[in-house]
């Protein structure tokens, strides 16, 4: 077979200009997060189907990349269908996998667990630009925390560490999936339709409530409960935080329970108090987040200038139990990595102390004793603290003087054969 | 499906412990690489299976684990072979993406160019005490470099490296497959045959001269090359470096040529003067190294007091050119990163400058302002450089301190509804 210089369809090789951005960038939220007592795991990025299919990850299901059973496993002449072929595949995000690992390890796990991944996940999706079918989430999650201590805890990480990023004038969107409910409840939708309304009111950034009231009466809810359901929305327009939920909460009255306006007021208060990053909270009760399993509190990472989401999270309370058999609060935030980084590389972010770098050009031909020298030079500057390149000097100097200049290298020394006094 | 809480099959989970030393060890290594003018770079971990079987990944082209195709590529009724199924897999080492990703970059990179990868690899091996599917592995490599620059540089950085993770009195042990082949021609074995000596040569620190002589004899070879063949081991045993080299080069004569043997001493020469780490060079003329590939220089760290290699790397001048067309020098050295920090651990490995960390125990129910005012005090801290971990207080309090202690929590401070005044 022929040699492929392509990576797979779909994946791509990161050069380094870019990699020496994501390693700064996972210096800076390793560190911040371990600030907030986060501690990095792992898991392998193969996951057994059985769960990997278990319906905790909605769409992402469809997109599994599926590894072959090896040797006496795998029998092509006898498989009928799929099970036969496989039985794991590549993890489409770290929740599934934090699950899993969290029920085969809680007895050796502080309460609350507090952890941090940075892994790559995979899912087929269509090839697009800025899209690609291998890509890095940064998750943290919080098991064992039933209270909004863990919601305020991953917002203030999770924002300090973007503020240390450069990020600034970036939103908060918060709203809770008891709200969501409780509002669809008061507007007199029955229960199995939630799903099914708020997939439309999610698309209220879009198509404006106007739209959304048309696409809620076309789809054949009563006008009735479409006007009294965005009735709510309006009446919430232009108040802020604690306002909007009072008027919304006062309006549903008994059809929220005082629990869930507590926890929204409170982990906005909060947080607003404590913050160090240059970011506002912003209650949106239109907020909807896309994944069924989260039971309460959710939020997202708006930055209106890069046109949307930059990550998000919420509470799954019901999710561990499905694994452990018995129920523990989760909460958790993650960051769209690789959103961050096209938007630091688009801005032209400048890391930091990159100015230490020294550029040995060693005559060709210059071995022995004289390159000893010149190497036990650069070992010196080394151990100094600096970065020092040493390559042969090229045909045309020039040019590789000016190309080294372009990776960074403002300081080049020459070295010949014999020194120059 | 009923829901798995262990990891697949020979893959493993990995805990915070582990994690914080595997994080601690990344960012030694990658600190001290950049200081050699190496860059990061990533590439995908599915590649091409053209790839993964074009002969340079040895016996690892029968671990491969292979991804299914999906979609209208796959069709399960028609499918009649292997390749029906799949044309990807996992990638079982960094060595072949790293060729791929040059071959497809050259014009974007500089000339050398000196690469770092730190990634995942993916093996079938047959599960084992300390040996997973999926492991961590950590190549420099420095590509477009002829002169044996590239050798002295690899292994200042690599041993840096190690020296700093805090190892000593290691050695690296150095041969050219050069030398190996002179040393078999001067003895008489035919060309086609050299591959099969050095698999027998390679079991020398096991069975000893006297096993290898018996094992080739009875493979064969003629008493009389044999003799030739283990005489050269002999001449040199007890002997150093360049005084080994120089024995054994003065016996084979032209055999050798002048290049080759220079090429060994002035490597072993310039490290000696340059290291900064606790190691010494040995010329080991029985030193093998598997893969094929290799076409000059190769070398090996012995840390005799944990049993064996932990990592290696050596020179293959032609296999870039099996991608890209055109023979580009390489030579490369792997850390073996899963046995150092299985090294580290059994020996106690205390991070430094981990005594920063403070616990907060906040009553149960604390929440509204004071929950604010507690968590503003831990910003205050986070903000001064310490790592605070907020968390509820435990009925079992006592309890909870101890284990707080154990995870390095030695600064423990309660909240209570009420300031203690």
């Amino acid at each position: 077979m022929a040699l492929i210089k392509k990576p797979v369809t779909g994946m791509r090789d990161i050069l380094p200009s870019e990699m020496q951005l994501r390693d700064y960038c996972i210096g800076v939220i390793k560190k911040t997060y371990a600030e907030f007592g986060f501690t990095s795991i792992e898991t392998p990025v193969v996951e057994s189907l059985a769960n990997l299919n278990s319906k905790q990850g909605g769409e992402n299901e469809k997109l599994i990349f599926k590894v072959m059973k090896r040797g006496e496993k795998l029998n092509l002449e006898t498989a009928k269908e799929e099970n036969d072929l496989t039985d794991s595949g590549l993890r489409y995000d770290l929740t599934v996998p934090l699950v899993r690992f969290y029920a085969n390890h809680a007895n050796e796990l502080p309460s609350p667990f507090k952890a941090l991944q940075m892994g790559n996940v995979f899912r087929a999706d269509r090839p697009q630009k800025g899209r690609y079918r291998q890509f890095m989430q940064c998750d943290i999650d919080i098991l064992g925390e039933p209270s909004n201590l863990a919601e305020i805890e991953l917002i203030l990480a999770t924002t300090t560490t973007l503020g240390r990023l450069g990020f600034k004038d970036f939103k908060i969107r918060i709203n809770d999936r008891r709200m969501l409910k409780a509002m669809a409840a008061y507007s007199g939708f029955a229960e199995e339709e939630y799903d099914n309304v708020f997939i439309t009111l999610d698309k209220m950034d879009k198509i404006g409530i106007d739209g959304v009231a048309e696409e809620l009466v076309k789809q054949g809810y009563p006008q009735e409960n479409v006007d009294k359901y965005l009735e709510l929305f309006r009446e919430a327009e232009g108040k802020k935080n604690l306002e909007a939920i009072k008027v919304i909460a006062d309006k549903i009255g008994d059809f929220l329970d005082e629990d869930t306006k507590n926890n929204l007021n409170e982990i906005i208060s909060s947080v607003d108090a404590s913050k160090t990053a240059q970011f506002e909270m912003e209650f949106d009760p239109t907020l909807v987040r896309g994944m069924s399993y989260y039971t309460g509190t959710i939020f997202e990472i708006a930055m209106t200038q890069y046109g949307g989401s930059c990550g998000g999270g919420g509470r799954y309370d019901k999710m561990v139990g499905k694994f452990l058999g018995q129920d523990t609060p989760a909460c958790g935030f993650s960051i769209g990595f690789e959103r961050i980084i096209m938007i630091m590389m688009d801005e032209g972010f400048k890391i930091p102390g990159e100015n230490d770098k020294v550029a040995f050009l060693i005559e060709k031909g210059i071995k022995g004793e004289r390159l000893t020298e010149i190497i036990a030079e650069a070992q010196k500057e080394r151990a100094a603290g600096k970065k020092v390149l040493t390559v042969r000097m090229a045909k045309n100097k020039k040019f590789q003087k000016q190309q080294l200049s372009e990776e960074g290298y403002e300081d080049i020394r020459d070295f010949y054969e014999k020194p120059l006094n």
